[in-house]
């Protein structure tokens, strides 16, 4: 007999009960609860927001963490491996509704989404407007960050007919859609800005990565360039990229993660043409509950055949 | 030495310039003008709205004449055919344009960026929408008229993860990137519509297409299916669009063409939540007409080398 406590405000438990003989599923709400249950259970499911490490007293060697998120910086890995607490995450489980917020983006931006979405609330037919339309096939993308997400990006970019490049920290490891030449290594990431037209960040905040995207970047990029980014908003330097837009350095960006969220309503980003602000939903779809319940069960699965798990950070 | 003469609203004259010896570029602006030039031209380049019938008097047997266009139903071919004039016309060259278009507005709808952007301009973080999106990876796209364009957009689905099928007159002629069982001969068109989750219009207008996506289509698609029509307005009965909008038997649309454009201000389509309306622009690209000197030159190269025509209709 196992049993799982979920603490997640998405209906997880309810896609996981009656999923499997012996799983007995447990739903809370708050905090306080999960903190009562854990000791009972052999299984937790939570977010990096919902982890607080007071919960590490309920968990026993040889139980098992699965985060719903992709990152899990929030986690006390190393505590986990001390213990012998076994951890893993979703990655994987973004990669469709992130990659195609990309494309949503870029797309928008090229077809000129915006101008006729507001000439539609005026019942305006601003067929002028076709002039400035473009498309991306032949144009270059570049994806910060080739992980299972960039890496997915990569794949649908270049069934577009995009030139495609990635950056990874170490090529060598890299095992995907990428022609080797294409992977870049992160330290010389800078190196294909002058031929990106698409530059897409997918890349985890890290020391190294907080700011990599500054006036140096920006100048480097053709004027026409548009960024798109779905990672975290401090690997942006924001005012670097007001002044870029403003001074036409680059031509346009796409954009769903900010220094600071909510973006303030003062920002000069709301305004600026050719941008177009979406408020950290990259991730968000509504199969999500039914692909994160395919994974923990398939884990599960896994578990009990003492085979190795998906996504294990520490096993 | 052979003169092109170019009778068309886009620079196109000045891309064929200089680009291959022996060959004489004129470009006009007025019908007046290409009438009086035509007797002394040998290649005729045009759309659909320049051509005049009065203009077959200037042209002699062995002439060309490129259309812009991939349509060509405002052409005289059979008259063509019989007098030994060679027409081609420019399929293919919208195919990148068209199918990120389509892309475009699918996932405008499934990333909620009618939503965001209207917020956008009110400075409001609207994460609460965030609930409402989704995304067409493993969804069912059903492409009515698997011609150029159509195969292009089958590719790219197929590179989202989306099961694909497409419909054709005759199903034994295609080869494309679809499996043979994913082609529907077009008077079955209607047998995959409860599985279809987008349905993409890419049919040329004709007697048969005239009005063919009416009620009985919108009650046998599910009701979260969405419609992205960019063929031509006609082909979708649009009082039964919007009554299938309004009743919720569909539950989006991504359009670009309309039974009258432009679209009347008193259309109820403009206020339908759920709609991107787009001013018949889905074809246009900055690259058009780089795009289309390449094709035209290839076939100059071609006619000289007295190699068969690319999108030859009358050779």
């Amino acid at each position: 007999m196992t049993t799982v406590l979920v603490y997640h405000d998405l209906p997880i438990s309810k896609y996981l009960m009656n999923q499997r003989a012996g799983l007995t599923v447990r739903g809370v709400d708050t905090s306080e609860e999960a903190l009562l249950a854990l000791p009972d259970a052999d299984v937790f499911v939570t977010n990096p927001s919902g982890w607080e490490d007071r919960f590490l007293a309920g968990l026993d060697r040889g139980d098992w963490v699965q985060a719903t998120s992709s990152g899990y910086t929030a986690f006390p890995v190393e505590t986990f491996r001390e213990r012998g607490i076994t951890f893993t995450n979703a990655t994987g489980n973004y990669d469709a509704a992130v990659s195609e917020h990309v494309f949503a983006l870029a797309f928008a931006l090229s077809r000129g989404l915006p101008t006729f979405i507001d000439s539609q609330r005026e019942h305006d037919w601003q067929r002028e407007h076709g002039t400035a339309l473009t498309d991306w096939t032949g144009k270059t993308m570049t994806i910060v960050g080739l992980g299972s997400i960039g890496n997915t990006i990569a794949e649908r970019a270049l069934a577009f007919g995009m030139d495609v490049y990635g950056t990874k920290r170490s090529p060598d490891d890299y095992e995907g859609v990428l022609a080797d030449e294409r992977v870049i290594a992160s330290d010389d990431w800078r190196s294909v800005l002058p031929e990106t037209d698409l530059l897409v960040l997918t890349v985890p905040l890290t020391p190294d990565t907080r700011g990599m995207v500054a006036a140096a970047a920006f100048d480097a990029l053709p004027d026409s360039a548009v960024l798109v980014n779905v990672a975290r908003g401090p690997i942006v330097d924001e005012a670097a990229l007001v002044d870029a837009l403003e001074a036409g350095d680059i031509s346009g960006a796409g954009l769903d993660v900010f220094e600071t969220e909510p973006l303030p309503p003062e920002s000069p980003l709301w305004e600026l043409e050719d941008v177009i602000i979406t408020p950290h939903v990259g991730g968000r779809s509504a199969v999500f509950v039914e692909r994160f319940a395919d994974l923990f069960l398939d884990n599960y699965d896994r578990r009990r055949a003492e085979e190795s798990l998906r996504n294990a950070i520490v096993e």
